[in-house]
This record gives C-alpha cells, sequence and structure tokens, in this order.
C-alpha cells in the first residue's frame, strides 16, 4: 500500500524547506531578515479591519459557489476603471489565487496536457501541475536581458500536439518582468495561430513602477474567449491570509465548467469575502503612496546591489522581486550558509535560492531571488549584511 | 480549441440546479421551506464571533501550509477526549472538508485509480473525482434495509487491480445511517485483505442520536497506516461559511504528502481559522442541546412522513438527512412541480431528488434526500404542505 506517484512526486516549496535554518539561526538569538518570500509588511487597510468588527450574522452559512454577487461586482468594478468592461458573468471567487491557478488548469487541459510557462515561474504552479497532472513545459529567459520573452520561433518550438495553454505572469514573480505590449501580442499571435488560452497570473498588476502602467490580456478582443486571468487581493490589499482571489473570463464556456469545479467545494470563506468587498471599495488612490513605497524600495534595493563585482540582474519594472545572478555555483549552499554560519553583529539575511523558480534540471543554480519587502531603513541593513556575508562566502568557497 | 474533458464532464451538484425555480416561486411571493439542503439554522455559537470581534492583527499575512498549531492542538484535543490519541503531527488544517476529501483521493489515486464508495453518497465526492481524474467505483445499497452495509463478498466484488481505498461517510450523508461496529470492522478487513487506504468522513460525528455514539476509523490499531479521516468544522459548529477542516492521518508519509499539496495553495484562511480555534475551546457540553433539537426534529419528521402510503424509510441514526422513496417515478419532475406548480396558502417545499447522490445510472430516481434543519414548527408545517403537494402530484400524474 504506497500513496500514489503524484503524493511522492508534488514538488516540496523550495521556498519553504530552508525555513527550519532560519528557524534555529532565531532560537541561536541571531536576527534574521527575511527578504526570502513575497510576504509584504504593509499595514491591512483599515476599511478591512472595519469591515471585520462589523461583520453581523446569527449563522455563519454557505454563500454562492461563484461567491458573493456584491464582491464580484466590485471586482467588476475594479476593472471597468482600467477600460475593461467586465460585468459579475465574468468572475468567479476563489480560494486565493492559487485556487485561480488551479481550476485554469483544470478547464484547459486533461491530465497529460501542456501548458508552456516562461522559466523561471512562480513555484506553486509546479505544486497544481502535480495536483492537476498536466505538464509544465518551461520556455526558458535569461537574466542576461531582463527575462524579455524570446521570439515567437522560440515560443512555437515548445508547442507540441498536447499544448493546451500558454501562461504568463505580468508583473513577474519572481523576475519583476512587465511584459510590453509587443511582448503580449506576440505571445496572442502565437496562441491564435496554434489555438491555444492563454492564462494570464495578473496579482501584481497594481506593482508597476516608473510611470508605467500594466496591460491586461483582458484587453485584447482578438483573444476574448482564449483568455484566462487568475487574480488575487492577497499582495493588492496586504490580504495574504484571507485567501480571496478570482478567475476571469469573457469565455461562458469556461465561466460554467469552473462554476463546476467551484460547486465541489461549495465555496469561498464568507467573512473574507466581505472583507475583500470593503477592500475594492477604497479609493484608488489607496495604491498610490504604496506603489511609491515599493518603487523606492525596489531603488535602494537594486542600487545597494549593483557594485557587487560578477553580479547580473536587471531593474525590475513591477511586482517585488528580484533575481540576480551572484558569482556562486550553488546558492542554495550560500543561502543555508548564510543561516548556519555566518552572522553580522547578530544579524543575518534569508533570500531564496533560485533554482526552485525553474524546471530545467539544474537552472538558476547560480542565482537567488529577492523580494524587497522591508522598509527602507530595514532593507539597507539588509544588504550591507547580504554583501558582508556574500564576500566572506566567497573568501571561505572558490567558484 | 475546447476547454478539458474533464472540465465539460464534471456534473453540475443536483442540489444547486434546481435552485433556479425555488428563486422563481419566491419571487412570485411563495414561501418556500428549505429542506434540501443541509445548511443549519442553529446560531454559530457566541464565543466565534467574540474571536471575530477580537481578532487583531495589522497584517493579514499568510500562515503556516499546515495550519496554525493552536488549531492543530485544539483538534487533536477534541479527539483526545474521544480517546483517540492524536496530537498535532497527525492533523493538517484543511479549506473545508471539501479540500480534505481532494487532498485524499490525490494522495491515495494516481489519475485512473479507483475509490470504492457506497452509494448513495455525498454528490460533491463526484467533483473531486473528476478534479482529481479518479473512478468513483458505486457499492449500491438499498434504502429497504436501512443502507446497511453488504456482506464482505459483495465490496470484494467491487475491488479491481486499480482500487486504492474505501469511502465511509457515517454518520452518513444523504441517508443517516451510522454503521455498526461490526460494518466498520467487515470494512476493515477488506481494506486489510485487499492491501486499501480506508478514507472516512466522519463530519457528522457529533450528530448521533438515541444515546447512541460514533466510532472513528482512528479507533482501529490495525489500520493506522491506511486511515484517513476528513473532518470539518462546518455542521459541528454551524460555521459552514467559515471553510475550515481537517485532514487527519497517523501515516507519516501520507501527512507528508499532503502537506505538499497543502504548500500549493499556501495557507487556509487566517481569521476563519482563528475562530475555528474559540469553537473548538467551548465546552463539549455545547453539544448536547443541540443533539437533542436535531433528534427531535427527526422524530417529528419520521413520524410526519411515515403514514404516506407507500413510502420507503428508515430511521436515520444520525447525521439530519433521510433519504425516502415516494411512489413516483421521476422525482426531479416532482421536485420541480413543487417549486413551479403547487402551492398551499402561498408555502411549497424544496426537498431534493436523490438521482444525484447515485452514480450508477437510474437509480434513486423514485428518491428524494430531506435535510431536517429547520425548528420544530417549520418543519411540522412543511412536512404538512410536503404531503399536500405529493398527494395532488399523484392524483395528476399516475406512477
Amino acid at each position: 500500500m504506497n500513496i500514489s506517484k503524484r503524493g511522492l512526486e508534488i514538488q516540496e516549496s523550495p521556498i519553504r524547506k530552508l525555513k527550519p535554518f532560519a528557524d534555529k539561526a532565531q532560537e541561536r538569538g541571531i536576527h534574521v531578515f527575511f527578504i526570502n518570500i513575497g510576504q509584504p509588511d504593509i499595514p491591512t487597510p483599515q476599511p478591512v479591519w472595519e469591515a471585520l468588527k462589523n461583520y453581523d450574522e446569527d449563522v455563519l452559512s454557505y454563500g454562492p459557489a461563484q461567491g458573493f454577487l456584491e464582491l464580484r461586482q466590485a471586482i467588476a468594478d475594479y476593472f471597468v476603471a482600467y477600460s475593461i468592461p467586465l460585468t459579475p458573468e465574468n468572475v468567479i471567487i476563489t480560494i486565493g489565487g492559487s485556487e485561480a491557478i488551479h481550476f485554469s488548469f483544470c478547464v484547459v487541459a486533461d491530465p497529460g496536457g501542456e501548458i508552456i510557462i516562461p522559466e523561471p515561474f512562480y513555484t506553486n504552479y509546479n505544486g497544481y501541475a502535480s495536483f492537476a497532472n498536466v505538464k509544465i513545459v518551461p520556455l526558458t529567459l535569461s537574466v542576461e536581458d531582463g527575462f524579455r520573452l524570446p521570439p515567437a520561433e522560440e515560443i512555437e518550438a515548445k508547442i507540441t500536439p498536447k499544448t493546451r495553454a500558454i501562461l504568463l505572469c505580468s508583473p513577474n514573480n519572481p523576475t519583476g518582468t512587465v511584459y510590453t505590449p509587443e511582448e503580449l501580442e506576440r505571445v496572442i499571435s502565437v496562441v491564435e495561430k496554434h489555438d491555444l488560452f492563454l492564462i494570464a497570473d495578473e496579482v501584481y498588476k497594481e506593482f508597476v513602477y516608473d510611470g508605467a502602467s500594466h496591460k491586461s490580456i483582458l484587453e485584447y478582443d482578438e483573444i476574448k474567449d482564449r483568455a484566462i486571468v487568475v487574480d488575487s487581493i492577497s499582495k493588492r490589499f496586504s490580504c495574504c491570509g484571507a485567501r480571496i482571489g478570482a478567475v476571469i473570463t469573457w469565455n461562458k464556456d469556461i465561466f460554467q465548467s469552473i462554476l463546476k469545479f467551484a460547486q465541489a467545494r461549495l465555496c469561498p470563506p464568507s467573512i473574507e469575502q466581505s472583507i475583500a468587498l470593503a477592500a475594492y471599495r477604497m479609493e484608488r488612490d489607496y495604491f498610490v503612496p504604496i506603489r511609491e513605497e515599493y518603487q523606492k524600495r525596489r531603488d535602494v534595493l537594486y542600487e545597494g546591489l549593483k557594485d557587487i563585482p560578477g553580479i547580473v540582474m536587471h531593474k525590475p519594472q513591477g511586482a517585488f522581486y528580484i533575481i540576480v545572478r551572484l558569482p556562486i555555483k550553488d546558492c542554495e549552499h550560500f543561502v543555508r550558509w548564510m543561516l548556519t554560519d555566518f552572522n553580522l553583529g547578530n544579524e543575518t539575511v534569508m533570500v531564496t535560492p533560485a533554482q526552485g523558480f525553474y524546471s530545467s534540471s539544474g537552472k538558476g543554480k547560480d542565482e537567488v531571488r529577492i523580494a524587497y519587502v522591508l522598509k527602507e531603513q530595514d532593507l539597507k541593513r539588509a544588504i550591507h549584511v547580504f554583501k558582508e556575508g556574500l564576500n566572506k562566502y566567497l573568501s571561505l568557497f572558490s567558484k
């Protein structure tokens, strides 16, 4: 009696697996700067907490499978403000962006189906691929050119008869890259030519810097039937623990099918939907200072790292991550060493080895992902400690 | 470009698909007694609401994938009070019992694997079977003998080389049957003999009547490595909208594998976990009056129905459902007619056609499921209206 193959093979979260070393460092009294995960320190907005205090029901009962209509309307309205004329009929509330990914994978592909995803990519796509028994076909991008998408022919070379969809994440976790309209249109022409779906993870939509803005795949009429958008309030409203996301589509067949998947799990959490509603009803200028804060942090991080000899990176245009190549053969060893063997005045830093963001074997071993989720002062200190640790490591271990 | 086969084939919730007819009846000003779904009217306990008001965080952040330790400890303690010596290392918090079912299916079976489930069964098992691409093999039980389990040979006749597990739900939704220790032991000997897992949905554990008590599969040492229990606070604490459940296992491999599935969806909702903790910390006598209330309702329903000519049913021992066979060929037609064409003094009743609880084609067409989730007075009135409707229907449509 063995557990299933998928149960054995599903990847352990590469982000979480080094956490025990950080825990032990903390037990030894060392302060760890956590710039490894995308947990924002931005306070959850006050209207969310007020909605929580004002929640008033006698029975905490089931809601509709597709989510409460008011919330679906509020999300539609949020997109309308971006000139994307959604209605609640295009929006299904999900349990986090995670479930939106899972539903999207299941609705486009049967077991054995393939989904092309530029790598490095958000590692939890792997978990859902195992869950849904679909195969992720990586399209390898490179830190040298800032993870830009390759020419159409290179994307097309990944297509097989089993390919069902291409997934883009923009602004990108883990690279911080925001695809240009030209890049989106390149992919759109590929999905049209080869009759594929296009899934877009747009959860970092609000986090685009330098006055630029995010372009959604929902803005392209030519793929109205092919577009599936994965959305979430986690980062947008600093509500990671709420587990409220959405899957958005113009395609009525996709909507109906996802609705049936949604019925199987009954409904998203009721209380957390009501606080999400409060978040969406805030004024849009809520995002302005937050965007400015992250842009400042990005600049602090980028400027702080750029004089490291041998470092390769590009300035991120969005989200709050950067992938950097270090003059190190095995960054997982380095990250662990920083937690087990190094401290500077009782401080150390935890970043994430980038290997787990690649599905091509051996890729990303000399890269790390850094999340700029700390306040400026802490981030500056973290960068200083990181650089000192890196120097020490390089002096101990030759490349 | 078509959506996936699983996306097309996943069953629409048979419980929810007649809801639009009820909505229309209400729009016509008719009062509908809803005894079709298991949404208890019992108020969510006060400590839960107090925990909600007292929730105090700055950032609604991610929790651990396996759920908060305090809640896992509280659930373990709840079972310890039943002399089942669990620790937090046996408990993973899930997003509702639904996710616990999904995880269980995925950890025991790969796509194409088979799980034997006595039918009629909780219809959402179908949704998760589609999701996980496992095949449910029904073991057909009968209303005539109160849905008791058949001899071991009949269960064994369903086993193929692809069989991975047997799933039991006790107290049962939709039949109200509580399996006896002898029935459990019969199934346990089958899973041992054929090297299978045993999944038990025990969410109605507290709802057992006439002074009897529920026996968990966790109490059998001989299947410590084979037992997986699906649990939920939805009915136990009248918290259906919280979406907090648990999967419980002694088997460390299963625990580790489910933990990896859990990491893919990051974490269960944080606020709802904290209110679940408050529920589990209540005194155990919380359940006494609730159990009495449901037992009274069961008796009211059973006594109210038993003089219907041609009816076949057995008195449920647990949960809050009953399956009754009516002298009607097509109960879906009857249920719809009750909503579209019938009313008694502007009142009508919605029950659920039982066909959707069977996966064997054609089974259950002459049965309905009734949930006794209304207060005594309302339930009595609902029974009266139901019987009048039934008489009228029988006079219009011969069998």
